[in-house]
């Protein structure tokens, strides 16, 4: 237990401990650690002495620190729950505390390459169902990898930041016409944050998943379906996904994720040695989706087909490296039901079927103004609930053109 | 007229010095100019006041220089062409020259987000006919946007990097196998160096390409086609391309490029209006493909269908911000004869038409053992010819599975 003031119970105690970049009346940033409802600054207990990183904790981003390793993530973890518990720090550490209130929370780490999986059968049905009516909704190649994509590294942007409504060119009967997107969508997905480099040439395998992975992020890959499905034969999405991913500012390490961990859904047909990971396990992450305050979804990670460790180790069997601040996401999550899915696609069904908000607006897709939150939360020891934090943006109105 | 050695009538002469990093006698790297087979020292002629650069140019990649923006990048360039030209500085240059036989060359900047394009109509014409016999050859976006998607920035190398043959799934009768790619490929391509950042939410267009552009590669950017063939659909290559890339060690400069316009295809249909560049100019880069010694194909650059500046205008028309270190690709540069290609895929038409090399060798794709070197020159001032430097490869067998 922690005496830091409300940390029983709450799904931000010593049993969580995500990390962060924060700013704090006009300082620069600094990495933290959420406890409760207040940030330790961790920046400020490695220049006191009171844990020892090598001065990667004094970094203004993540990145020194996810370099570091397994053993040395778990070491500063060990210490931090140290420092937090017992009485004999406590005078030291109470005035490295600053209420999350009085904080501005940035970008955690830089990231390197952006990967974006499309590893939810149940999303990949709804949306083959959608864009291809009469088709078998899973094509050939789907069962036998995982299925991604580089997304775009530059415009990952940490929740709160403003979603400028993209414009470009959509189809239209008489050819393309360019304008602001008419069908701006979001993405609820999980992100895998890489610390550990790899070398060129040297796969790593499902086995390594845990020694290169620091931990996890909420995702919203914001998608301007009509952009999309212009421009993505034959080479894949571009434009329609550039424009903005936003990612949860808390980065919840993996050691607070133990007791996440589920059987994850049977693979039929058998997947290549390369691929099979041994217990097959996904995580039991919950997420939610709020559309200006109405909960519409809760998309259940552990449903998704390809596991965390499977999508790790065929993003390199090809030989290609891992970087430090590489990201990552699991694809959209969506669950076998329509209240659980991950896109506004899917939950009116391509904008036929309209859904109700509070006020009773409806909505196919996204309007200016409209605020999309998505949270989520993990099973934690004893009972705890480990909280993912949330990712947030509003849609502002296109620029003039 | 320089007083270097060899600079007169070098297309390495004064009308090009590109911008390189190198490492010379076990020191770190540092910034450097070629001038004819020297290497200009800029770090040490920052650090001896020659230059004037803010310590950009004492940075061990040339991020900082290119982030300074084209007054800067003119300015730095006349002082360069003043120190290796008159008299006056001669004997406080000469020390600074480093043969270019004693250096090892390394990847000149931090690759940010790297795009690649499908801006050649004979390569997508060719690539069609092979991949779908029998339907329209050309997709019907093709024309009226240029097609691109992300790469693999973490894995973009420099010339003479061993290229691993990378193991992936590959299509069968009985189902995906996996193994070393069968079908291993090139693609000739020129690539654009993004110098100066752009901010969220705000596209520039065809019109700021040379502000925020500052020069040009080459790029091999390594195709495995029976991995790439099995995976792209629904959302584009990946694994089939992000085990290597690979870059010319030589960013020649716009500036030197000045000469090298010339007026691009007509555009029909007509384009809409962010595409609209007037004068709508190519460049006329004229490579060169040696397979293990033997040309086997000179890709003309002046044949693409889409220019830098529409590339440019068309990736960040939906507000994706651009980073200093960006790439984009043109694409593989094709001509219309067979002679022309930029990729083995349709030098031997899908493998079906196998070349001849020098010895007797035939190959359909490359084998373990093979270099390619991709070369280029362009018109300079005056009936000088610009050099552009090479960047070559040579396949590594697999890793043992």
């Amino acid at each position: 237990m922690s005496w830091v003031e409300g940390s029983a119970g709450s799904p931000y105690g010593v049993h969580n401990l995500p990390y962060g970049v924060f700013r704090h009346a006009g300082a620069e940033p600094r990495i933290g650690v959420r406890i409760a409802d207040h940030v330790f600054d961790l920046a400020g207990a490695e220049r006191a002495g009171l844990i020892l990183a090598g001065d990667a904790l004094r970094a203004p981003t993540l990145n020194a620190f996810l370099a570091l390793g397994r053993p040395q993530w778990t070491a500063v973890r060990r210490r931090i729950v140290e420092l937090l518990t017992g009485d004999v720090h406590r005078a030291a550490v109470e005035p490295l505390l600053v209420p999350l209130a009085e904080v501005d929370l940035v970008r955690p780490f830089d990231v390197a390459d952006y990967v974006d999986f499309y590893s939810s059968e149940h999303h990949a049905g709804n949306v083959g169902q959608i864009f291809r009516p009469g088709q078998p909704p899973i094509l050939p190649n789907w069962k036998h990898l995982p299925i991604g994509y580089h997304g775009r590294g530059g415009t990952v942007v940490v929740s709160g930041t403003p979603v400028v409504r993209p414009s470009g060119q959509r189809p239209s009967k008489d050819g393309p016409v360019f304008g602001p997107s008419a069908r701006l969508d979001i993405e609820a997905e999980v992100g895998f944050v890489v610390g550990v480099p790899s070398a060129l040439g040297e796969p790593v395998g499902v086995e390594d998943f845990a020694e290169y992975v620091f931990g996890v992020v909420l995702v919203n890959d914001w998608s301007a379906r009509d952009i999309q499905a212009w421009e993505y034969q034959p080479l894949g999405p571009f434009l329609g996904k550039s424009f903005a991913t936003s990612i949860s500012p808390w980065v919840v390490p993996l050691d607070a994720l133990a007791d996440a961990w589920v059987p994850a859904p049977e693979q039929d047909p058998p997947v290549l040695d390369y691929l099979r990971d041994v217990p097959h396990l996904g995580l039991d992450l919950r997420l939610a989706v709020d559309w200006n305050g109405r909960r519409v979804s809760k998309p259940p990670f552990a449903t998704m087909y390809w596991t965390p460790a499977q999508q790790f180790a065929h993003l390199t069997v090809n030989g290609a490296s891992l970087r430090t601040g590489d990201l990552y996401a699991s694809g959209t999550v969506s669950g076998p039901d329509r209240g659980q899915v991950g896109s506004f696609l899917e939950l009116t069904w391509g904008g036929a079927e309209p859904v109700t908000l509070d006020g009773g607006d409806t909505r196919s897709f996204l309007l200016d103004g409209d605020t999309v939150t998505i949270s989520g939360t993990a099973p934690g020891p004893d009972g705890t609930t480990v909280g993912l934090g949330e990712v947030t943006g509003t849609i502002h109105p296109a620029r003039p053109a």
